[in-house]
């Protein structure tokens, strides 16, 4: 890695740019790489069999002793969910506030990885000093507590990495952005902001969370039987509403969900979740309750089919019954490419005869990212040097472009990166410089990093058609068919259904077998390959489908 | 099928309630039925190699001589779309306006059906003796021309059937919702209304389809460089505007997509288009324009990924390669379960330089479907005895219930059904009395109706996990292992990779073979499960994966 002089800064997205999810960041500045974030993201379609997607990290490994630490600006998946399958290996110190570093060990510790990291806690009000960097964190408003911009002072000038936020001027836990610190750091010169982009699309500012406590309110008002209440186990601030109305109004909380239930355990352990004595109550205790004593929250917003309100909504639940007279709160938007699932699970919900209230009815969730004046007013106040748009799609990269334009700021001066790219920034210009390894690792349950192309291509394949095996065995010596040939499908047709088909291909492979020359001219690699090209022509012309074929021709 | 007496109508739902899509509904008075519609869908997620979803019709074959007809509300998909695949099993006559069965034809011809088939034109005007039904259609406003609602008069009563429709008070063909028909035949009372519920969650009224000229009109005015749109091939409003601005703004049009092309030349030639002369252009003649002068319309509004569009986003296209300057208009919203699709193509487009205007930008698309006060005003004319909800999931079809029931309605006035329900009205009261066999008929391109749920349970698994194979051969007298095992495997681990984990499982299976009690006790069935259980162990332990295992021992 280059020793870059002093007044020169390299920024490199790792993740976090043309996407939403797995938020990576390397600062670099002389001999030093400082990290922020090391998020996750789930898979693509397509990406059959994968679990999460995180940073390839390839550039961090080559340049190991130059990465002095991750920082991270909040504890949501797409910000620290990779440090599990990264930290093994590329163990630097992890920088957290409490409530990120609380998060971050339950996924660390399912993986048992604790006893050999160093995770630093620290307060907003501290100042890191971390090798050439000097990180002075800044409290914003987003859906998880705790949430912080960072400014990072280097030797090539100061930058400004947003992290995601939102301007909520009554927030539920009474933290306002720190307006006041984000502008006295800005009046000194900002070299570079990196700024979150998600809801440029949307005008104006994003309601306050509050506005959700006021329909819960409502809702918990106006409701006789039980109400259970879907959303993100990391959204505290909705936890923290729900368990207020339900005290307000005579009603116990259970969770449902492992991840919800650690969660509020460990919010209100840290004193981000104020929970009153004998309101929380286990879900085995529901029985004994009046429904309009009950409410529940439950992990499955996202019609995840494993979670809480997947399993209410197929009546496979061990614990809740869906019934008439049931209430059910979807305090969550489908993130694009759950739609389908998340509707599914609201209508069998409604199928089994809950009144479920989501966001096109009442307003039960706001997003946690700002809309276009929060973003453009954040820009107004850092007023850098040059714009780097992250955290967003390319549409969303490129609308932010467009409106730095329009508020003056010279397109030469403004960076849509791709992953990998090496931004070179100094007081003159800026520059892509560069291209570093980079790009996604896709992970299986297994927490095997690193699924190949190829499985991919073959497990697509087989989604849509299925395969066909078909075997024999024959004498090396005459060319006689000694076994077979026997045909095995999955995936392709209904066998049961198929017997027809299935003995005329057999038939038709016996055939081409029985005529091939009987002496020592055969060449079983070539035998393989037009038993292959032989049945997909057959079936192809039979069924119109193409199914993947495996010969395995046996010589005895 | 029973013989109704006078007064009772029966209405079974074959499609299209509990989801959007493959509409089709069976009347049944006295000894006849009638069928309104017979739409597909697109297979839902995990729907692995299906290529469309239509009704199964076994009812109606089971009632073949009593089936009079099916009559068309319009020529979308979603209500003809099944036609092709349902009529060689029931021919009967087809009504239908001239552009629903000119699409329709379309559809047909593609699959050489047309010659054997009993297609009848009518005019709104007309007035349809079918059977014991005598049918009155009524003009409504929808996303395609020649959308109609029908009066069915029945010796039992008057049905109204909606079809899609809203109220468009500015249609851009001029043609009305005809209010003034719908509450003539009202005042005579209606014994049971099916209404389309699928904007009921939007408050309000659906924009005039005219605001999405005036937007077109706008960016034609400021664009200097070329104009694409994409759009559904079925959307003659919209090629018409398109057209307009074209014509106005000195560009030519041309068509990109088959059934863009061949819907265009039949809107134009059945009179629902007018091109001015000399508008329009070849996709090949595109080359010799400047950008200033070019309009295309293309498909691949939703993302489909061998559409115009989406080969245009991922410079494959033949003849359109996107450049800076360009100006792509996507004039359609996501059809939910295509949002990722979708905004794939629109981050490609983005991404080669075009400019991408999509709703959330600008009012480039509306609704075809009447929001809640369009369909409170129909209810309200129409004021039937009997409400039905029909063409909308659970959630739509439920607050349409809700709705009514706010309206007057008591709730055992309205039936909330499900496919095959058989619901029976007459002037006292209305109850489902039966249930018919029904439910979707999976089809694949290969134009075979009935996927089977074995089959694409397989593909399921397949998709996130492969298959391995082993195969040896034992000698049947001895026990010896004459060949292999050999160990194959697609989807599950790559191969090249994984050299050692096959050579272990090789060496496990050769073992367990080896082990087999040598004498006539072997029972091969029960030793290709064994391998099969065996296999299973060892790789989840390694892999923690479970692929597809089939063993393929031969005795020889």
């Amino acid at each position: 890695m280059e020793t870059l002089p002093d007044g020169k800064l390299r920024i490199i997205p790792l993740g976090g740019v043309g996407e939403i999810g797995k938020n990576m960041y390397a600062y670099h500045v002389k001999d030093q790489i400082l990290v922020v974030d090391c998020g996750l993201k789930f898979p693509d379609e397509g990406m059959f069999g994968v679990d999460v997607v995180v940073p390839d990290i390839r550039y961090l490994i080559e340049n190991r002793d130059a990465v002095q630490a991750i920082i991270l600006t909040h504890g949501h998946e797409d910000h620290i969910g990779g440090l599990a399958y990264i930290l093994p290996q590329l163990n630097v110190p992890v920088y957290g506030t409490r409530l990120a570093l609380g998060l971050a060990r339950h996924r660390l510790g399912e993986r048992r990885l604790l006893d050999s990291l160093d995770l630093r806690e620290f307060a907003v009000s501290d100042t890191l000093e971390i090798g050439h960097f000097t990180v002075e964190p800044i409290q914003v408003a987003h859906s998880i507590p705790d949430s912080l911009a960072f400014a990072i002072r280097t030797p090539a000038g100061i930058a400004v990495h947003t992290g995601d936020f939102k301007f909520d001027q009554t927030p539920v836990d009474g933290r306002l952005f720190d307006v006041a610190k984000l502008a006295r750091i800005s009046e000194e010169g900002v070299l570079a902001l990196l700024s979150d982009t998600t809801n440029i699309e949307k005008p104006g500012f994003v309601p306050s969370e509050r506005i959700v406590g006021q329909t819960f309110d409502r809702i918990f008002r106006e409701t006789e039987g039980r109400i259970i209440i879907a959303s993100f186990a990391s959204q505290i601030h909705r936890m923290q509403m729900a368990v207020d109305s339900a005290a307000k109004y005579g009603r116990k909380v259970a969770t449902v969900g492992r991840s919800m239930a650690q969660n509020m355990d460990m919010a209100a352990s840290l004193g981000f979740l104020n929970v009153p004595e004998g309101i929380r109550v286990r879900a085995e205790e529901l029985g004994s309750l009046k429904p309009k004593q009950v409410t529940i929250l439950t992990t499955g917003s996202q019609g995840e089919p494993l979670a809480g309100l997947s399993r209410m909504a197929a009546a496979e639940h061990r614990q809740v019954h869906i019934e008439k007279g049931d209430t059910v709160i979807l305090s969550a938007t489908p993130i694009p490419g759950n739609e389908d699932a998340v509707w599914r699970v609201v209508n069998g919900l409604i199928a089994r005869g809950a009144h479920v209230i989501y966001d096109a009815l009442m307003p039960v969730h706001v997003s946690g990212h700002g809309n276009a004046e929060e973003l453009k007013l954040v820009l107004n106040i850092v007023n850098p040097q040059y714009v780097v748009p992250v955290h967003g799609e390319q549409r969303m990269m490129s609308l932010y472009a467009k409106t730095a334009e329009e508020m003056g700021w010279l397109p030469e001066d403004i960076f849509r990166l791709e992953i990998g790219d090496v931004l070179e920034l100094n007081e003159e210009s800026g520059k892509v410089v560069d291209r570093v390894p980079s790009g996604a690792v896709l992970v299986d349950a297994s927490g095997t990093a690193g699924i190949h192309e190829v499985v991919l291509r073959d497990r697509q394949h087989l989604s849509e058609d299925g395969f066909v095996v078909v075997v024999a065995a024959i004498n090396r010596a005459t060319g006689e068919i000694v076994s077979g040939p026997e045909i095995l499908s999955r995936g392709f047709v209904y066998m049961d259904h198929s017997e027809e088909l299935i003995a005329e291909a057999t038939n038709h492979i016996r055939e081409m077998l029985e005529n091939l020359p009987k002496d020592e001219a055969r060449n079983y690699d070539a035998v393989q390959v037009d038993v292959r090209q032989s049945l997909k022509k057959f079936l192809e012309k039979r069924t119109q489908r193409r199914p993947m074929i495996l010969p395995m021709i046996m010589e005895l």
